[in-house]
C-alpha cells in the first residue's frame, strides 16, 4: 500500500509498504481523508517535535477517518464497513495519569503518527491503518469525511476550552487562527461564551475568524492591540486561549487578561519565552497548559453530527494522497488556508 | 505619636504624628508588635513596589497587633482592652471581585501601609492606628504579640496554599526559606502534605525549615537540584509553591513538577522572566498567582491558637520600635533571621 | 400611586400607596412590566414561603422593570430617563457569605417584594419603586418590556445551572416546564449541553419545551418514563435539574441520573421528601441545592441581549396592574401559560 | 486452605477449599489478617447488601494483608516473601468511568469478597488468596499487620473527606462511630479540619473518638443534639460527614450544617429516607455519595506509615480465623469494639 513515510528533516518520502493485518480487538481502517496537523508540519520542517525525536522512518498523520475493511478477532461482524473516525490515543490505562482519568499525561501513550512513543506507530498518510476497535468511532450519515479528519484537531480544542474552566458567561480571547485557534473560537462560542475574540497576524486568518462567527478580530501586529482589546472586553478578558504557538502573542494575553483570568497555552512554543510573570502573582492569572486531549473525542465527534458548530468551511483544500508534499507544502505556507487535508 | 515614614528609597524616617482618632465603626489600636515584611523592604530598597508608587512619604508596616485603645461611634463597649491583630485588608464590597469572593483583587482595595491605594494607609510601624472594627481579630491569651503579628503573612500562606488545590496527600515542594516559605511549608503540613521539601540558596534558612519539621532541604545552588528533587519526590512533585522570588526558583519549581502539577506564585519575582513555557503546555502544568489573601484571616489565627501550627520560632529578632531602621536593614541582610519584628 | 399588597392567605389588595422618594445612590423606577413568581403565588395561596412568614402586609413582585424617573442624591445624571431591569438582591456585603462571593446565602439579604427580609421591601406590582442605583441593569434599545422583567427569572436559572458543573457535552434532564424548567432547559441549551430533555406532568409544558428547542420532552405521568429517560440518555443524564418543585419530580430525576450525575434543586419542595439516599450513596450522586442567584444578573441579560436565548415566547399573557389578581389566578391556573406578567 | 464462605442470611461455613495457584501478573498473598466491615455484616445478616446478590456461596472479607508466597508469571522476583496489603478493587480500566479517572464507580468493578462483580471474587477470611500484583502495596517494617488490614476501609474514610471538599481550616461534623466514622475524623484532622465533632448514639463510640483527638463529641439521642451542634460549630458545620447509615443521623447533620455546607453520605442507609429536602435547596446546601474509592490507597497506607493518623487502637479485638463466626457476632454487636480482625 502507498504510505507517506518521514525519514528526516524535509525528507518525506512516498513508499510501498506492506498492508497491516488486524491483530485480536482490532479492525483495517481503509483511509478517506487525513490531515495535515501542526505537528505534522513540525516534524517535517525541523526533523522533530521538542522532545520527540524519530528512532526510525515513520508514516506521519494522526488525523483520519475511513471504513472498515477487515476485522481482528473478537471484534463484532456489525463493525464491517462502518464508517468511523479515529481517536489516535492508546493509553496505558494504568499508570497513575491514566488512573486519575487524565490519560493524555500517560507515562506510556500510544499515538498514531508520532514519535512521542516506542516503537513509532505509523500513522494516516497512508491507505490503511490497522487500530484498535475501541479507537474507532462510527459516523453518523450526515458527517462528511472532510469533517470525520476534523474530529481529532477538534478534540484539541475542546480540550483546551475544558483546561479554561467555565467558559460559559465569560468574555474569551483566543490567539492564533490555525485550525486549533479556529476550532477554540468555535468551541468556546458552542460552550455559552458572552464574547470571543480572535488575534491573529495575518488577514486569512482573521477574516475566517469573522466569517466563522467571532464577535471581533484583533491585529497581532497592530500598535494598539492592548488598547482595543481592553476596550473590546470592557477591562480585560475572563479566558485567553494561546493557540498561536508564539511568544508574542502570549505576552499579549497576559496583558489583555482580567484579574484572576485563566490563559491556556495549547499552541507549541519556543523553548524559551520571557514574560512579565510577577503579574501573574500580582493579577491571581492561572497560567495552564493543555495536551492533546482525554475523554472528549464522543463530544467533539457530536459538536458536528449535531450541528452545533459548523467546521466543514475550515477545509481549505484537498489533495490526492499522492500529493501529500504538496499538502504539506500548503499547509507549511498558511496563505489561503486553515486545514489541508488529503484522501488516498 | 512616634511612627516611622517612608520619604523615598533608602529613606525611612522617625516622625511625630498626630495620634488618629476612632470615625464610626473604628477603633484605634495600640501597636504592640508590628513585624518587617517583604514588601516593607522593597518599598525601602526601591522607593515603590512594582506599579505601587508613592505619592507622598507614609508609614510602612502591614503585619501588626496591639491592644484596643480608643472606641469610635457604634463600636461596642465589649472591645474596649481587647488585645486584637488587625487584617490589613479594606475591600470595596462592590467591584465584581468583591462580589465574587476574590476581595484580594478588589479593584479598590485599601490597605494598611502600602502605598497601592490612594490615599495612602498609614500603616503599624507607628504608636497608634484607626482600623475598622471589623478589621480586627480578638486574640485567646495563649497567642503571644510575637504570634499576633505573624497572623498577617500566615494568611498570606495559607491562600497560597489554597491556591494550590489539593495539598492533602500530595508531595510538595516550597522554594524559598524566608517567612512567607517557611509559612507555607508549615501551613502544607498541617494541611496533610504527604511530603514538603524546602529549597532555598542560603543554609540558615533550610537549617530553620529543618528545625521546623519539613522531610528533606534543598540546596538551590547546587548542580544536583534536579536530580535530587525529581529522587525525593519519586518522579517530580505534586505542588510547588515559589515563595523565593526567584526566576532561578521558579525554573527549578517547573522542572521537578509532576505532569499535571499546580505551581503557585507567591514571591515578588523580576519583571521578566524566561521559562521553558513549552513544557507547561506538554505536561499540562497550572502556573497560577498568589496575591495577599482573601476569607482566610480566622484560619490563620485558628491554625495557630490551636496550635497546629508553631510560628513563634519564626521570630528571630524583636527590636524597640526606635530602632526600626536597624530592624529594616536586619531584615534585609537575611542572616540568620527569618522574621523581624519591632515593638513599641 | 396603584400598588397591589399581600395581606394575608389569598388576600391579594389594591392600594393607593404614597410614592416613594429617591435616597442617595437611589432611583425611583417607574414599573412598564413585572412578573408573576412562583414564590409570589405561594405567598399568596399559602400567606408565606417556608420559614418566611410576613409581620405586615406588603407589595408582591421581585421580577420588574421599568423606567428611571427620579434620582437620589450622588446618582449621575445620565441615569435619568433610562430603560432598566432591576436585580432585586440587596445583600449586606459583609457576612461570612457575601466575602466569599456566595451572597444569594447573605445572612442579612434584603430582597424586593419578599416577606425574608425584615422590614419587607415592597415590590414590583406597583407604578414606582425606590432601588439602589446599583442594582439597575440599563436595557439595550433590542430588549423589550417583557424580556427585560424576565432577566431575573432567567438569572435564577442561570444559577441554576452553574451549581450543575460543567453542562458542555453533557446530557441534561429537567423536570419541571414552568417559567424556571424552561429557562433551565434554553440556558443549558447555550451553555453547550449535548442534549436537553424536559419533563412534565402536563402537556402544554412539554409542547412549549419542544418549540422552545429541547431534545425530547418525557410524559412525568407515564409508566414507561424511566424506561423512555434511559434510554434517551443512553444509559442516563449526566445532570439534571427539578424545577418543578415536585418529590415525584426528584425520585424520577435520581432514578434517571448515570453514575457521579449531579442533581440540582430548584424548585420549592413540600417540607419532607423521601428519597432513596442510598442510591446517592452507592452511585455517588451529588444532590445540590440552588437558591436564587448570585453574580449572573448581566450574564443572563447579556444571554437575551445577544440574542442566545430567545425567552419572549415564554411570556403567555400580560394583563393591565389593575388585573393583578386575574393575572394571579391565571399564574396558578397554569393553563396554556408559562409567565404571566402585568403592565402599570 | 482453610476459608469462610457465606452461604446465606446468617450462614457463615468454615471450608476447605482448593489453595489458589497464581496467573500471569498475580501472586498468592498467605493472609496474615483480616478485617471484619460493614458490608461483610450486612452480607451476613441479611444475605445480600442491597442490589448486590451473590449467586453462590462465597468467601467474604475484603480488608486483608499478609505476605507474598507465591508468583504468577511476569511477577518479577523482588516480589517473593514482601509484606503487602492487598487493594480489593480491580476495576476494568475501559470504561467511561474508569477513563475518567472515577474507577470506584467502573460498570464492570471485579471486587473481593463482594457479589457486586460477576462471577464473585473470594475474600480475605481465609489462608491465601490470589491477587494481582498490581493491587498489592509493599508495607514499610513500622506498619503493623492490624494497621495494614485497616488500610482498605482507611482508604474509604479518605475518599469520603476528599468527596467532601476543602476541609482545611473546616468545622467538620462526622456521623457514626464505627471504623469508617473514627477513620473519617482522624484523616479529617490529618488534613487541617479546624474542628472534628463526633456524634454516636453509643458512649463507648463517642469515647473512642474523644480518645483518638477530636474536639467534641455529642450524644445522637439528645434532644439538645442540634442546640450544642450549632453552638460548638458557631453556627453551623462546614462540612459533615454521614458514616452511622442512620436516617436520623443524616437528618441531624443536615439540621446543623451552615449554609453552602456539603454533606457526605458514605453509611449505608435504608433504602428510604425521609428529608428536608426543601432546606437543601434554600440553603445551598450538597449532598454527595461517597462510595469505595479511588486513586487514594497509597495516601492512605501512607498517612499510616508516616504517623500522619495512628489507626492501630481502633482494633478492638483480634481473634483466630477459626473463630471468625464469633468475630462477626462481636463486629455485628459494636459492643466495646470499634474493629475486629481474625489472623489465620
Amino acid at each position: 500500500m502507498k504510505a507517506f513515510v518521514l525519514h528526516g528533516k524535509k525528507d518525506l518520502r512516498r513508499a510501498d509498504l506492506a498492508r497491516p493485518t488486524a491483530q485480536a480487538e482490532q479492525v483495517i481502517v481503509q483511509v478517506r481523508r487525513a490531515g495535515i496537523c501542526g505537528s505534522d508540519m513540525h516534524y517535517y520542517l525541523h526533523g522533530r517535535v521538542g522532545r520527540f525525536v524519530p528512532n526510525r522512518p515513520f508514516v506521519l498523520g494522526h488525523e483520519f477517518a475511513g471504513e472498515v475493511v477487515e476485522l481482528g478477532g473478537s471484534v463484532d461482524d456489525s463493525w464491517l464497513g462502518k464508517r468511523v473516525t479515529v481517536d489516535p490515543s492508546i493509553p496505558c490505562t494504568t499508570c497513575e495519569f491514566c488512573r486519575q482519568g487524565r490519560y493524555n499525561l500517560c507515562l506510556s501513550m500510544r499515538f498514531y503518527g508520532s514519535a512521542s512513543c516506542d516503537p513509532h506507530l505509523d500513522g494516516g498518510l497512508s491507505e490503511f491503518v490497522a487500530v484498535p476497535r475501541a479507537n474507532c468511532f462510527p459516523l453518523p450519515d450526515s458527517v462528511t469525511w472532510g469533517e470525520a479528519a476534523l474530529i481529532e484537531p477538534l478534540s484539541v480544542a475542546v480540550h483546551a476550552v475544558f483546561r479554561a474552566g467555565r467558559v460559559a458567561g465569560s468574555s474569551v480571547l483566543v490567539t492564533g487562527g490555525g485550525p486549533i485557534g479556529q476550532f477554540v473560537a468555535l468551541v468556546a462560542k458552542a460552550f455559552g461564551a458572552a464574547q470571543v475574540v480572535l488575534s491573529d497576524v495575518a488577514n486569512y486568518q482573521r477574516q475566517k475568524a469573522l466569517e466563522f462567527g467571532v464577535e471581533a478580530v484583533l491585529d497581532g501586529t497592530s500598535a494598539s492591540f492592548e488598547a482595543q482589546a481592553i476596550e473590546l472586553s470592557r477591562g480585560g478578558f475572563d479566558i485567553a486561549i494561546e493557540a498561536a504557538g508564539a511568544a508574542r502573542a502570549l505576552q499579549q494575553a497576559l496583558a489583555v487578561a482580567r484579574r484572576g483570568a485563566t490563559i491556556v497555552q495549547v499552541g507549541t512554543l519556543p523553548s524559551e519565552v520571557t514574560l512579565p510573570l510577577n503579574d501573574v502573582m500580582a493579577r491571581e492569572l492561572n497560567l495552564v497548559g493543555s495536551f492533546r486531549f482525554a475523554n472528549v473525542f464522543g463530544i467533539a465527534l457530536d459538536l458536528v453530527s449535531s450541528g452545533r458548530v459548523h467546521i466543514a468551511p475550515c477545509v481549505s483544500a484537498v489533495l490526492p494522497l499522492d500529493s501529500a508534499q504538496t499538502a504539506m507544502q500548503r499547509a507549511i505556507a498558511k496563505l489561503d488556508v486553515i486545514k489541508v487535508q488529503v484522501e488516498p
